[in-house]
């Protein structure tokens, strides 16, 4: 693991206090299963009735736990269940002794913390190509379903970090017919990052109920506006996986309520938007907005294309308004632009329009603006209503150490 | 600019020796577009008769003279004809100055060089959305018309480099129907470089003589497996520019002859790798070999993965054989794969096989090949025949360095 000395420059003051969640108890423990000195294995067991949802990287090459997980989503939500996730080790490629792993840590739990083995949702993240020791997360179990807590989601977020500098977390509360419901959420995720999920482990709970079907219709549509539209080097990791959770606690059912959506949604981008804020080695939290587009989706093309543009990233970096650079990266993103029906502005600097520098653009502006840690490109195509917003961060030195010595 | 104060270590040892390409003439001047203290413009003016073939960026905001290129190939080759380049300005993104400067040194190049206007080929290659200074080229057509020389080859392929550490120049000799022919080809590029051209300007020469559709058609034929097969860091350039000339002085027509059309591609690949040598902070060559494809199209699309995955080129930059990344690559291409059909060398070194590491493999082998100047990734999908080769480098301190501080 790479030394990581110090906390991204772009993270929150502090992990936010979040509420219990009525339904769900969190463990974690040092199993050793690569780091030494830290934990690394969390546990949460949900009351039965609990509603799980969930979506995964779209990788041909997934990873054991991946492939476990989608096959067990969507069955019968009556009895308890658990989520246990490791660190260190991701368990991807790993061939048929990775299956056995999987199999021996969900009988594990299944048996120790009394919840049936089809309900047992697992994930690892970390070296890839390595057997996964699963014998030490076994041998933790017990200590891990006598620690249970309600209040023990800060460290469970700890637990599952590899090169985050910082734990993540989110939390909102909605009325719901006139009671209050709770949604608080985890994950960590600092490389690997692009679309389709990324390295990236996510765990939302809520006391909400909510039909298990339309949970899982509801997390995969919300996922593409959130998760789907951040990026940090656009590679796509083995094991990204996102898991809801409604255990119904509060007493009232939320399907179909457009508050707890809106409030689902948010606490999604908090969590997303946090994953940018550790990208490896990033300086600068960049929103790239994307409008006029011929379609949202050729808004995304765009956007993605801009954001993922190494030359791109490299001008953010050097705080340069490199908007030439902007303009290659529309140019060649395949979706569809006329150079001169673009505009480009750097926050509210506008910056190029009708195919050239716009004649009020004073660089110096511009130069001033790329000072800033929160920066905002914005696009115009002027060719539809399509538009998306996609956030990234900058491509530094910090980047090439991480990756040049960690082994992931 | 920035202060380029070393060759690549990857650049070959020595400009290659080119001959005299009857037909052909060359002269280069400094102008002051942009550097001070260098040659910033080359003219190439060739024989009547001469056949043009090209191809050019798909960059949907592409620059002027690519347009204004692309409008003039295919024309009556009857006439002379004359390719002027300049380096420090892209004359991209310039709105409709930029069409007026073509049109003027077009003009001009036309009148002085009494060539007809429609064959008179320009590239601009630098910085993106600053006006194009072309009265300072203009000024300079006097000079260059009158230092016109068939031997002055490697002092255009130096006017023409930007951030490149050494100039491009290629070679082949061939016999056709038992008089020897010659082709001599120079380029630039070592950043924004991906297929469908990226920022790259080649200018290749032969004294065969070829049909002018049939020359299209073989350049069109080739650039699919030499440039559309290198990549640096995945941007496309506004700029990009392939040109072929065929002056017809050696007294024989190469028209589908095969040793031409081996030559030609032999000319092409050289130059193509050179830029790749000479990618921005390069100090591995990579050769990415994909085999068992469903097709040479998923081939080429998985390769691609690989080759532009931030985390595999820093993995190379680091002498790391994280063959785990390599896995994440091939899995997120969208391409087919089979985890456990999927087997992964380094070198003559066999890292996995059938979803897991080779039981033979020892890390300490595959981190000595690591150190290598030279390396290979070879993928075999186990699925189909489909295969492609592609090569890159790899991502280092080097690459931010220039980026993040060079305007271009």
């Amino acid at each position: 693991m790479a030394k990581i000395t110090h906390v991204s420059p772009l993270a929150p003051e502090h992990f936010p206090s979040l509420p219990v969640i009525g339904g769900v108890r969190f463990a974690s423990a040092a199993a050793g299963v690569r780091y030494q000195g830290r934990t690394d294995v969390m546990l949460a067991v949900l009351d039965p009735g609990t509603a799980v949802a969930g979506v995964f990287t779209k990788s041909a090459t997934r990873a054991a736990p991946v492939l476990d997980c989608q096959a067990k989503l969507g069955g019968d939500s009556a009895g308890a269940a658990a989520i246990l996730v490791n660190s260190g080790n991701a368990n991807a490629f790993t061939g048929h002794y990775g299956q056995s792993s999987v199999a021996e840590i969900t009988a594990a739990v299944a048996r120790v913390a009394d919840v049936p083995q089809g309900r047992v949702f697992t994930a690892s993240t970390g070296v890839i190509g390595e057997p996964l020791p699963h014998e030490r997360i076994v041998a933790k179990l017990d200590e891990l379903t006598g620690a249970l807590s309600d209040t023990a989601i800060e460290d469970a977020a700890r637990a599952i970090m590899t090169t985050d500098t910082f734990p993540k977390g989110a939390v909102a509360e909605v009325e719901v017919d006139g009671k209050t419901v709770r949604i608080a959420g985890i994950g960590k995720g600092s490389g690997m990052i692009a679309p389709d999920m990324a390295t990236m482990l996510v765990y939302i709970f809520t006391d909400a109920g909510y039909d298990q079907a339309a949970l899982q219709a509801l997390l995969s549509k919300l996922t593409e506006t959130t998760f789907n539209c951040i990026t940090v080097d656009s590679d796509t990791s083995t094991s990204d996986s996102l898991l809801l959770a409604a255990t119904g606690a509060a007493g009232v059912d939320a399907t179909g309520d457009a508050g707890f959506e809106a409030a689902l949604k948010a606490v999604m981008l908090d969590i997303a938007q946090q994953v940018v804020r550790d990208g490896e080695g990033a300086t600068k939290f960049v929103e790239v907005r994307v409008t006029g587009a011929l379609s949202d989706a050729e808004a995304k093309v765009h956007g993605l294309a801009i954001a993922n543009s190494p030359l791109v990233k490299t001008a953010i970096a050097g705080e340069d308004p490199n908007w030439g650079r902007v303009v290659m990266a529309i140019g060649k993103s395949g979706a569809a632009a006329d150079r001169d029906k673009l505009s480009i502005s750097f926050g509210d600097i506008l910056v190029a329009e009708k195919g050239w520098v716009s004649p009020d653009y004073k660089e110096a502006d511009a130069a001033a603006y790329m000072k800033g840690q929160e920066l905002v490109i914005a696009v115009d195509l002027g060719l539809g209503s399509g538009a998306a917003t996609i956030w990234t961060c900058d491509l530094t030195h910090g980047y090439i150490e991480i990756n040049a010595d960690y082994r992931s």
